[in-house]
């Protein structure tokens, strides 16, 4: 990746949250951690992950974006909710009914992913109908990667909430 | 991943190309071929690959969604404009001073990734000048992964024509 400047834009003065809960798939869960160190926006591991992120073992799996991660982890999501009470909680579900574009994004919010078997539990999405959003598809493929749903969803809600409006060379 | 209806939206007349240039990474382009195959984009492989992509080596890598690709190979750029003379480029560099958000995307359009290493050449980016484009970062990371930056590029390509505007349950 080139050195020098880079189009940039400002902190937002209260960042994003991305959640994801028990991710599976090392490698998945390493970009959602660059794209949450690239956004400004603290990630929240929860549950049991199919991983370790211990010194070593991320060392060993190239995640040279770890060290940079505003990372927490939780036993349960409701540990988190506990944790973070203003934080609004939106949870991506391939299985969804409406758009991640008629989601209400506001700063502070914690975008929730499930694992990349199964998803988000049933009983969860039955918690918080009004804010539970698919990423629609097109094509012969019914839905994305995990970590690209992450970047897509949070790159949404930043340009939602005007946080790429202003951008800078830097 | 969830069976059973999910949300869709329609095939576009003319669909976006996902073109990346000597890609050094297999589950980056394994992800940017779901990616492709999600959104019935077109997925165009440049130049010298890092990877094998014969059906044994595609196999062993754990692609699954390989086979449901639109995939091309072309050995160079040019190769590529000269077979598809309606496909406008879209250039994106983490380097660019104009915002993806600013892009005139439209159907049919080329979306173009340099290497993971490298990005594409500067000599490429001075020949398309109007339509070199960048995705800002706001954290201490300054650049995405490239299979999320596909990500990114391709959904907001396609939310800016419309083509998400529209879902069915399907």
């Amino acid at each position: 990746m080139a050195a020098g400047p880079k189009l940039r834009a400002h902190a937002l003065p209260r960042p994003f949250r991305i959640v994801l809960v028990e991710p599976e798939i090392p490698p998945n869960t390493g970009a959602a951690a660059r794209t949450a160190a690239a956004t400004q926006s603290a990630l929240h591991l929860v549950g049991k992950l199919g991983f370790r992120i211990d010194a070593h073992a991320v060392r060993r799996a190239g995640l040279d974006y770890w060290p940079l991660v505003d990372l927490h982890q939780h036993a349960t999501l409701e540990d988190f909710t506990t944790a973070h009470p203003d934080a609004r909680l939106h949870l991506f579900a391939s299985a969804a009914t409406r758009s991640y574009l008629d989601a209400d994004f506001a700063p502070g919010d914690a975008l929730v992913f499930g694992k990349e078997s199964v998803g988000l539990s049933p009983a969860l999405l039955d918690a918080y109908p009004e804010r539970v959003w698919s990423i629609p598809t097109l094509g012969a493929v019914r839905s994305l990667n995990l970590s690209n749903a992450v970047a897509v969803a949070t790159f949404e809600a930043l340009r939602k909430v005007g946080a790429l409006d202003a951008t800078f060379l830097g």
